[in-house]
């Protein structure tokens, strides 16, 4: 388990992140830089002032050991990661905790929990590492449930074996990341599944919400790499068959890759694993004009090179992430193996990129056969300012900004269009809500042959006391904007609760029927993460 | 439409196929090199020898000039491609006919034929291409049902859209393997999905069986070139959204993918395609010892090269393909490419191969820039024997000879005792039915970083009369092997009526009780494919 304390309103270490000197300088910064006038700095919470209401349910005495009602505990699991979340978490707004905090140190706990909860009708929200940014894990289940108990699998963290001929790992479902690859690193083997919430988050919440990795190609979601499952369900366990690949009717652990909760909860999986790459090579582009960087991105998208990293920054997102001086658009391309040399990869990327109008110079261009070669460069920067990126985040909630993400998934020819619009009505829906001067930036996070997957950031200054209605205007004119072009509400972030507008709208119906009668199949009693993905029937 | 006429009891065309002289010589050269003697030729039968049961069902008005009784269509529409079927074709038993043939020219027709099916208690039968191996389009439905209508996809067959900067089109399901590429060449794309059924096979009946292809590594089956789908189901039409990439909750694609006629009738699809391969690259190993085959095979796959092709042949299965003499298991190797030349690729393949104690000549490896370098060679024999592999079956078949596939997939560790188990497990079977001398060949159709596909060949010579039973008590032997050892009934053969005893082992029952819950949501009164991969509620 951590020694070190994690922070309950917000993102990571209470011992990381940043002073409230650097938090005072960051604002001044952005006073200075973006014109953004009167920042003030919310203190952080404490527990002693949160006025959670009582735990209106009662562990039966064989699970009293694993529940904990200790106000840290409730007030840690009743929100996510989200700026929605920072926001009313600096409010001391707590209301809607989970009345018990779980914590099972094996299946069995699990399924006693989810018995427990089914007969008594409490709702149970499983919780990994907390990093939802899309409301995944919170507990306002309203009055149709007896009470809310968060299952936190943190204590499932194991790797319990390792096939070394297949590279795979039969590994918990409430393994952190950083845990993870400790115990995958005396094998020579690596998970590569970096996406930005790693250092707290969990497999099983990888899995449950399809999280998007660091591989811009080919492994972009994590579901590539299960090859099968161990769900417990409130029916029973669920456990499917080892198989590289089979035809035998639709894929079952395709049915519970990004079930987010609803239909059981995660506690084994076997992954495929990769060696650890020791050959790297990476180069920068920059480019004058967006649309030719975008060019570059779909040639290399489609050359069959799968690039590891093929990330196309905008200007502005280039200059905030460090990792050019906001004169270029860039895209960052990068291959990495644990077999073979990648000249001729890079070589043919450079290619790419010049033939659409990029600049590399020959010094960006850097083939190693090092563990350090990944931390150079644009590349580098761009990788610290990523994993750094929650903590600073909060840091600007605390300076009253309105800061938060969203992203998607587009068809290449229908990419042009989506950005202008998307652009166009959140610069709008930030004007009429007083959220000005505000930037929105757009980065691809991942690309697939037909299409990418466009990433955009909000930065605007809040209007104190507003900030939570000035974010969903602006969320409502974004997501409205994606749903209008035919894009995913969401690519990697998962749908919760505060996607299922948009994810609702999305969706055939009668697949949403299809998969209400899935879940009440599993879950009869409707008890799994009421309000997530879709309701019980 | 084709003007060449389809053969109603086997495969392929007319016209096409060993002639009597040369089946005869077939069963010669069976004598003398396998000691198979007393061969004799079953004659083709004719469609005047049938004594179909009267159709117990008669269509509407509304419905007539789209539905058929003709005897021709009806012997045509009764089986599948596999050995089994063959037998009972030849043996004049088609007791199980199709009441009627449908030929929707269009989805409205689809929707109307599913109204009349839902209100008449009448078997809907999806058809592609005829080509299933596992029983997944026979009409032996049994007493619940007032009839069978085999619903021929074979009018919906043109390419409606094409997006070329996403290299995706819109293709209607009924589309068969070369029509498909015909309307795709013009735009210079390509799906090059070529499973063995290419010729007479369709695109909605891939994606219903979750079809192989031709690529050894990544594309291995249709489903990772499924963009979007339309599917007419028994409550209504399910149109997924074109997404290169999507988290928000389980792919609804990846529900029907697989599905095999149970869910609903794939009517139109954007799939990804690829641009015209103009590079190629191919070499040719050698191993004395099989294992060294599979421990190369398997550095390829964990390589990252990602090779089209990679298929281990063991000896006996070279010999008989004509890849080599027989005196070697032989490894064929082989990358495409639209966009770069392939020689860094193919010199660290060759190297793997070698590291692990392959002979490759130097002449066998070859970096060709042309259309034709995938016709050279052991692969192009290979490839050239593979196509025409169904109507040399059938001739053997019509010889007497059981001959048959099972295929399957199980990790690289397993592998070893699988192969061994199988290997006793079908050649002790073969003895005790007494269908000896009989051989069973193995080879690895697609290999994936944790395992292979294994494919097996069986040919024993068939007591006349007794060859189905012979079969089945072979094919029982060979299944719960694959069962008892971890591995698939099926990698890419589907599941249909012949493999329901294991898939229904092989499958979580939970799952199976959330996939029947789907199905009654969207197939009410069970009328698609009874008897096919899982029973309604």
């Amino acid at each position: 388990m951590d020694v070190r304390r994690r922070r309950f309103w917000g993102w990571g270490y209470e011992d990381d992140g940043p002073t409230r000197e650097q938090q005072e300088r960051l604002g001044a910064t952005l006073t200075k830089r973006f014109g953004i006038e009167g920042l003030a700095i919310v203190s952080p919470p404490s527990v002693d002032e949160l006025d959670l209401p009582a735990p209106r349910v009662k562990p039966p005495d064989a699970l009293q050991a694993i529940c904990s009602v200790d106000p840290t505990d409730r007030a840690g699991h009743t929100y996510g990661k989200s700026f929605r979340d920072i926001v009313r978490a600096l409010r001391r707004d707590f209301r809607t905790p989970p009345d018990i905090v779980a914590f099972p140190r094996d299946e069995v706990d699990v399924v006693a929990l989810l018995d427990w909860c089914a007969v008594e009708r409490i709702a149970a929200i499983p919780y990994g590492g907390g990093s939802s940014v899309v409301g995944g894990v919170e507990a306002a289940v309203g009055d149709g449930y007896t009470g809310a108990v968060s299952i936190d699998l943190g204590r499932l963290g194991a790797v319990l074996d390792v096939d070394r001929a297949a590279r795979a790992a039969r590994i918990q479902g409430g393994v952190y990341g950083p845990a993870l690859e400790d115990q995958l690193r005396p094998h020579g083997l690596t998970l590569r599944h970096y996406p930005q919430s790693f250092e707290l988050s969990t497999l099983g919440g990888w899995i449950a919400t399809r999280s998007g990795g660091h591989y811009a190609t080919l492994y972009t979601h994590v579901d590539e790499f299960v090859e099968s499952l161990r769900v417990v369900t409130p029916r029973g366990v669920v456990e499917t068959r080892r198989l590289p690949g089979s035809g035998a009717g639709p894929s079952p652990d395709r049915w519970f890759i990004g079930s987010e909760g609803t239909l059981g909860i995660i506690t084994e999986a076997w992954m495929r694993l990769q060696d650890r790459p020791t050959f790297r090579a990476a180069a920068t582009a920059r480019f004058t004009h967006f649309d030719d960087g975008v060019a570059a991105a779909r040639a290399l998208a489609q050359s069959g090179l799968y690039p590891a990293n093929c990330r196309l920054l905008d200007a502005t997102e280039a200059m905030l992430t460090g990792a050019d001086d906001g004169a270029a658009h860039v895209l960052l391309i990068a291959f990495e193996s644990a077999d073979h040399p990648l000249d001729a990869w890079i070589t043919r990327a450079v290619e790419c990129a010049r033939d659409h109008g990029g600049v590399v110079d020959d010094d960006a261009v850097t083939t190693r056969s090092d563990e350090q070669g990944e931390r150079a460069g644009a590349a580098g920067a761009w990788r610290s300012a990523f994993v750094r990126a929650p903590y600073t985040r909060d840091a600007l909630v605390g300076l009253g900004l309105v800061n938060e993400t969203f992203e998607t998934a587009t068809t290449w020819g229908a990419f042009g269009e989506l950005h202008a619009s998307v652009v166009a009505a959140t610069t709008d829906a930030m004007r009429s809500v007083g959220a000005w001067p505000g930037i929105v930036t757009c980065r691809f996070t991942h690309v697939y042959p037909d299409g990418p997957a466009p990433y955009f950031t909000v930065m605007a200054p809040g209007r104190a006391g507003a900030q939570l209605e000035q974010w969903a205007a602006i969320k409502e004119a974004a997501s409205d904007a994606l749903l209008a072009h035919g894009a995913t509400i969401t690519h990697h972030h998962a749908v919760g609760r505060d996607h299922r507008r948009w994810y609702d709208r999305q969706r055939p119906e009668l697949f949403a029927d299809a998969l209400r009668a899935a879940k009440h199949s599993l879950d009869p009693h409707g008890i799994l993460n009421p309000g997530v993905l879709v309701d019980p029937a």
